[in-house]
Parts: C-alpha cells; sequence; structure tokens
C-alpha cells in the first residue's frame, strides 16, 4: 500500500469553511537580556498577545530542525508545510516570485548585484554605491533596450531594492545549477560562470555572454556599470494550497521576498502593504474571500539584526496593538509565531525554538502571557515547522479522521 | 536537487575554531528513589554541575528512539550524530575497535568467550569460571602460536578482559553475516558456524575449522578449552567527524568499548586513562590541539546495574567535583548527558529520557539544578540522540544558515 500523504489526503474542502490566519513576527524569538533574564518578546507590553496566548495551546516551534538556522524561504515553507530540506528552493526563484514575476516551469532565476567595474575588470564596488530604486530602474531599462537575446531564450531584467535585480531566462533545455559569480570581495575580477557538471556549459556560456553585453551596454555608466550574480536556481511549481488542502490561500506581505514565498505556495497576492498597520488594513480587505491568510511582519527581525533589543520590543507591541483587528475577524483559528529567531543578543537569525500559539475553540491553555518561558511545556511542545499546518488545519476542523 | 546532508553540509570547518566538550555520564538518568521522591543525579550534591545547568538551555534526551533501550554501542553513535538504527553496528566490529586493534575494510570480527565443553562436546561453563586477565591471556597466546590461518586469511585472537576475546578476519571476499554459536545455556553442544545466506557457506566452514582448531589446541587445558561466538559483523568505515563536521575529535575513556566506538567515529585515541581523575587530566593534557572532546565516565552505569544507588549517587559527586577542570579549559560549548538510562532500581539499561544540559553563550536557561525534573520543559524538549551535534554544533557558532 502507498502511504497517505499527510495531511493533504485528509483536508476537508470546504470553500467559505472555518477561516485560518497565520501571523508570522519575523525572527520574533529572542534571548534573554542579560539584565533582566527576560527576552525580547518577555519584555514588551502585549496585553493583546497574552490574552490570547490564555486561551491558546502553546508550544515550542523548531522551523527546520534541531540546530539548524534557516533562512527566511526555507523557514517559511516549513511553516507552509513543505519540507524545505526535501526540496531546497533557489534564491534566484525566491526573488524572482518576490518582485512579482510569473515563473513558469523550466524558467531559471538568479539574484544580481548592480556592481562598479575598473577598467581591468576588477570589482570595486559590490553594490554600486548601493543605488536608489528610480536609479536602478533607468540602468536596467537601458539593459532591457539594449540586450540581444540568443535565439529562442527571453530574457529578463526586473529591479528588487536599490542594487538587487533579478535575471530570469525563459527557454527550452536551460541548466539551472550555474555558479555565482561574486568573488565576495573588491580588487578581484568576477568569477566566470561556471556550471555545476559539463551539460550545463551551453547555459553558462549564454549568461556569460550577456554579462558581458551588459558590461558593454553600461560602458558609459561612471559607477553601476556591470552584474554580479549569484543564486542561480531553476524553477519548479510546488503543489498548491487549494491543491494540497482545498485552502483559498492570500499573502499579505511589505517585503517582496515573502510575497514569492506565498506565491509559491499559490497563494494569491492581493496588494503590497506600505506599513505594519496597512498590512492589517489589507488583510481586513481580503479577508472574508479567502480561507487561509499568511500575514508577515519584517521589523522584528530587521531590528534583530541591528541589535537593538528596544527597537524590536517596540516592534513586537506594535503587531500587539493590532491582534484586536485581526481577531475581530473572528477566524476559526489564529496562529501567532515566527519564522525563526533573530536574537538581538546574536544579531543574526539562529537555530532557537520560537514561541508559538495556536488560538481556537480547541485549545488546552497553559500559559499567562506570550513569551518563551510560558511556550516551554506547553501542550504542543516542540513543533517542527512542516507539521503547523497540520496542526492549524486540526484545530480548524478542517481534517478528517485517520483510519476508522 | 539533491537534498542536502544536515548538519554534515552546512558545517564551518574552521581548525582551532570554537571548541566542543561533550562529558556522557554512562547510564546517567535514574528513577525516583521511593522514600525521596528523588533520582540518583537528584539526590547527588552537585554544585558546579547545578551552576552549569542554571546557565544552560537544558532538555531532556531520548538516545535512539521513544521506549528503545539502547546498548552502549548504539547509544554512543546516536550521540555522535550517526544514526544507529540506519546503520547497527555489529558488537565484533565494536570490541575488535575497542581492544585497539585498527581495523581495515572487510575485516570480520567476533566476540568469542572462552568457555568449558565436555568430553561429548557440550557446554559445561559459558565462561570458562571467568579465568583472571593473565590466565586468558596464557591461553590466548597458545591459541595464536597453534594456529594454522587459511591460505589468503589473517587470523587474530586478542584477549579483552577474563573471558571475552575478540577474534579479528582479514583476506578477500569474506562474508560477515553468521549466526552466533553460543547456545545460552550450558548442557548444550555449541551451534554450529551458520551463514545467514548461502554465499557466506565458504566463511562459515572456515571459521568452523578455526574453533574445531581451537578445541584440538586447548584439549589438555582442564577448564577453558574452546571458544562460544556470537556478534559476527562486517567492518565498513564510518565518514569521520574530520570529513563531517571539520572537527579534529579525540575520545578519552578509560574503557576499551568506548575508545572504540570514539574511533568508529574517527576520533583519536591519545591515551589510557586509569580514573576518573585521570580521565580529566588527559583532557586536560589534548584539549589544545583539538576542537572536539568526548569525555566518558563509567562508574554511573557500573553502579546502576549493581542496583546501588548510593554508589551511584557517589559517582556523580565525583564526576562534578572535576567540572570546574572541563570548565578551566573554556570551551564554547559544553554539554553534558548520559547514553542512556541506568535506573539503580531497575538494575538495567533502561529507555528513559537521560537529562540534558548545553552550556555556552546562547542558551535559554530555565534549570535552577541538574536533573530529571529540572531538564524536563525545558527550552530544548526532547531532543533526539542524533540531533545532539547539530545543537551542539549550532551553540559553537559552527554551522552556517540553512538556505537564504
Amino acid at each position: 500500500m502507498v502511504p497517505m500523504q499527510l495531511p493533504d489526503e485528509l483536508a476537508i474542502r470546504s470553500e467559505g469553511g472555518p477561516k485560518i490566519i497565520l501571523v508570522v513576527l519575523d525572527g520574533l524569538g529572542g534571548l534573554p537580556h542579560p539584565d533582566t533574564g527576560r527576552t525580547e518578546l518577555e519584555t514588551a507590553r502585549t496585553p493583546n498577545l497574552d490574552a490570547l496566548a490564555s486561551k491558546s495551546s502553546v508550544g515550542l516551534l523548531s522551523p527546520v530542525g534541531e540546530g539548524i538556522t534557516p533562512g527566511s524561504g526555507p523557514a517559511h515553507l516549513a511553516l507552509f508545510g513543505y519540507d524545505p530540506v526535501e526540496k531546497l528552493i533557489g534564491r534566484g526563484v525566491l526573488s524572482a516570485l518576490g518582485v512579482g514575476f510569473e515563473l513558469a516551469p523550466g524558467d531559471v532565476a538568479a539574484r544580481l548585484n548592480l556592481a562598479t567595474f575598473a577598467e581591468d575588470g576588477t570589482v570595486m564596488d559590490r553594490r554600486a554605491g548601493r543605488p536608489s530604486d528610480e536609479e536602478a530602474r533607468r540602468v536596467v531599462d537601458r539593459i532591457n533596450d539594449g540586450i540581444e537575446a540568443p535565439d529562442g531564450v527571453e530574457v529578463h531584467f526586473i529591479p528588487e531594492k536599490e542594487h538587487r535585480v533579478v535575471l530570469v531566462l525563459r527557454g527550452e533545455g536551460l541548466f539551472p545549477e550555474l555558479e555565482d559569480t561574486d568573488p565576495q570581495r573588491t580588487g578581484l575580477p568576477a568569477h566566470p560562470v561556471r556550471p555545476a557538471s559539463e551539460e550545463g556549459r551551453g547555459t553558462a556560456e549564454m549568461v556569460q555572454g550577456l554579462l558581458e553585453q551588459v558590461r558593454y551596454i553600461l560602458s558609459d555608466e561612471p559607477v553601476a556599470n556591470g552584474f554580479l550574480a549569484r543564486g542561480f536556481a531553476g524553477y519548479e511549481p510546488y503543489p498548491s494550497y487549494l491543491d494540497r488542502y482545498g485552502l483559498r490561500a492570500a499573502g499579505c506581505a511589505r517585503y517582496p521576498m515573502y510575497r514569492g514565498v506565498a506565491r509559491l505556495a499559490g497563494m494569491a497576492i492581493p496588494g503590497v502593504p506600505s506599513s505594519t498597520e496597512d498590512t492589517v488594513t489589507l488583510v481586513e480587505r481580503i479577508a472574508a474571500e479567502h480561507d487561509f491568510v499568511f500575514v508577515h511582519f519584517k521589523d522584528t527581525d530587521s531590528y534583530g539584526h541591528d541589535g537593538d533589543f528596544d527597537g524590536k520590543v517596540a516592534a513586537i507591541e506594535e503587531v500587539d496593538a493590532l491582534v484586536p483587528r485581526l481577531t475581530a475577524l473572528d477566524p476559526a483559528v489564529l496562529v501567532v509565531t515566527g519564522d525563526h529567531s533573530t536574537p538581538t543578543l546574536y544579531r543574526e537569525h539562529s537555530w532557537h525554538h520560537v514561541p508559538l500559539l495556536i488560538a481556537s475553540t480547541w485549545g488546552r491553555p497553559s500559559a499567562k502571557s506570550f513569551g518563551e518561558t510560558d511556550c516551554r511545556g506547553g501542550d504542543l511542545g516542540v513543533v517542527r515547522g512542516k507539521d503547523l499546518m497540520s496542526l492549524a488545519l486540526a484545530h480548524a476542523a478542517r481534517l478528517d479522521k485517520y483510519g476508522a
């Protein structure tokens, strides 16, 4: 017998049924402040999250694996119920999805940096002085106007943000496994485009030719006069939320990367919010037409990277103040967690477990407040990221019984 | 894309980087004393381990699987990051490594018992009256002098301890899957050497011939006049710690078995300590040249088998008193745990979870002392044995981020 695919095959496909909202505070988990012993979340005044936690089943989330520090892409895929170790997704694909490019199977995508090259071809500035979005768009428009695509291949350069540009290639038989050209240091020339195996030689030479064309087109630009390339990846679509769980899903996120990973799971992207509060406004506007809404808040992670404890505390409090507007939408299940920890003391993503609450009618509450300490020893125990969707569906009564 | 091998492919290979010390108190976990409700570890006065625990992330270790009582070999392999269920290692190989024999790929090893056989071939004493080490060596020397090895095969008999002897065979195309000859009871003849499949018939007949030669050589011995054989196993080297994690690793253990399993993981064996304290002295002597040091203390397990609660308490206190000498080496990560539980009330290895602490800069402390109760509900949750190395590497900042 073929084993059942769980939870997918148990999903109750009822459009307009109980609604699930998944709130992700990026990098939520923290480490205790040396003076107080309290983490960022435990320091923040969060009356709304605390009230929610006290009625919820709580636990700790292990996003990708014990001891594993995930990037944002794999971490979100895990939260969405996809095993990111079985199927690692390339950065180029995430970026292309993030800028809203409608990828097709077989497309190859890469992340490019606009860079400054010296006469002799060595890299002077790996980010071309961090151009403004407008300046980058002007340069990329010149490239798209001037580039000559090889026969049978579509070539797209799409500005992402500042110096970051996405390259998408579409054509028959493209080979996605190409190595980065970024030498990671100034004063060195870019690496040539190399394929991971001999069968990729044709694609590698074609991409190398494109990068050389770009250098020629931009030869009169004083600052942004070429590209460094990394994160080449081929696009293979994932089974969508609708196919897997029968959920009409939407993703509300301010930053491209998170819209990209939502799109990868087949979620609709109903808009581009301009602020934390605007993200919630977007959720309010689209909630009625969707069974599942992913809501992403970025600032907690950014302050974590900056090592700004108080900033992260404030970012948590800002989200807390908006929680009543989410509960007012009366979801059957409201999940609040993070995609990973970004402790301000560590200043990077980390492997530490992430606080998790699942608010529903069917909770086994144990926490007095929402924090690392109170989530420890909760009824959910330590939850693997890829099990979160099962739990969310179950608490929404959207899963059938397994077996008789 | 091929799934990544985690955590190996994320390991940061920096010789002389942050150091990890793994302290294993064999059979550490216990059961509550009926009079006090406190386990051996909770009864012991352990000011140093308690201080360490109060600054550490703690949890419970599940060595091999829920409800599974592991032997020492599989339990240590799990602690070292090898899945002992996927790749079970034969007892013969462990014993050969334990006595310091340098196995080569394709070697076949078995554990032998010196036994007493009656005239009619039945077994009178399965352990030949437990001879002293000296007496056993005298008998084994006679065998090695008298044995005629078959063409193209090297035959080694190596005394292990008392009646226990290791057999190693080296040659082309040896078949390792041979069944035990030990009938497990006196009054019965030994089983003939049988292969698990027909292709092993040649090897089985050859080994049978060797065992008959031994009976002939020892025919005038009054007590130890033959062998019972078990645990036949072929040796295939494991990927080493250096290959897997970039760690120059060493194992410091008083007993052969634990040096053997350390050697299997490619650890250096810098010496043979003569006591618990001498084990720590060895660690001090070699720590500077290694990135990872495994330290093994045996007495806790021995007292557990004896059912000696107070003896196990004293053995724990002896290690506790040495902890400051380990912390003085300033490792980035100090892990303290056991390979399994050996509760004195149970007098055997058991399946119970084992207390675990991971001391580092990046802990989320919750315990006041080191014990089963305080480790319960710690931030690490229940840690599978094979995930321990990921966690140790992560806390030492020796793992890269997974994905972007």
